[in-house]
């Protein structure tokens, strides 16, 4: 059993599940004031990389461990680890998002798919070493699911 | 409080901490039976979002909310959210690696810079919507940071 203390919150205008259009939301990051020393230097990275725990989302073995991509008809069946699914054994959300500003311990983000209220276990600065790639092989279905997403 | 239980857990030759040097160690993610099935269409994705959990790592605030990458004294004093460093408040591992191979349970992945026996929370299959900055501004550290790291 691995136990972790969120280390702030996301503020966002999205308070309901959603399935896309992200690309435009403006979302804050308010970090516990203990850890306001830790964004030293952030302000120099263009894009940070999301970590939070999607605490609305429960995971059902025989529903998700299996699923067509937003239970939609004309996608195949993929595993939950070949999908980007809420909806996953620990529901840990990663998304790289482009930094607007900081104000104290108030991060401004762009395009950050997550509701109000979700915890933030992590940041990390994006840094094109641990998550770049140069050229990703993806599969078709993957084409489709991306439409409008953000 | 957030609980988490590992999926599987890495098999890796690097057993101590290591600085750098990871582009070429072939490591094995080997996931609990239960989640078989869930990495149903991982092969068509050519490189994979690794989440694993640091459990080595120790936080310590004095000593790591603000620091020198990697302890260098020729690095300026950065917060723990604005560098890599595996020791911060919820030492959650994040590497996009490539996919070598799936045999049943175990997959091979290359450059994936976490020890043997480290327990994974989560694999994602790496898509450009959630991942790719076409052009991240950085900070000039990480220059001298990325060197002889992978």
């Amino acid at each position: 059993m691995i136990k972790l203390q969120p280390i702030g919150i996301i503020r966002s205008p999205v308070t309901k599940m959603s399935q896309g259009n992200w690309g435009q939301v403006q979302a804050e990051i308010h970090l516990n004031d203990e850890y306001v020393q830790g964004i030293k230097g952030l302000e120099e990275f263009s894009h940070v990389v999301v970590v939070f725990y999607m605490h609305q989302a429960t995971f059902v073995s025989s529903e998700h461990l299996i699923r067509r991509p937003r239970a939609q008809a004309n996608q195949p069946e993929i595993g939950v680890f070949a999908q980007r699914t809420k909806y996953r054994p620990n529901p840990i959300g990663i998304t790289t998002v482009k930094l607007l500003g900081i104000d104290h311990n108030v991060l401004t983000v762009l395009a950050l798919d997550a509701l109000d209220s979700t915890p933030v276990l992590d940041l990390k600065p994006y840094m094109p070493a641990f998550d770049r790639v140069e050229s990703a092989r993806l599969p078709a279905w993957v084409v489709e699911f991306e439409k409008g997403y953000f």
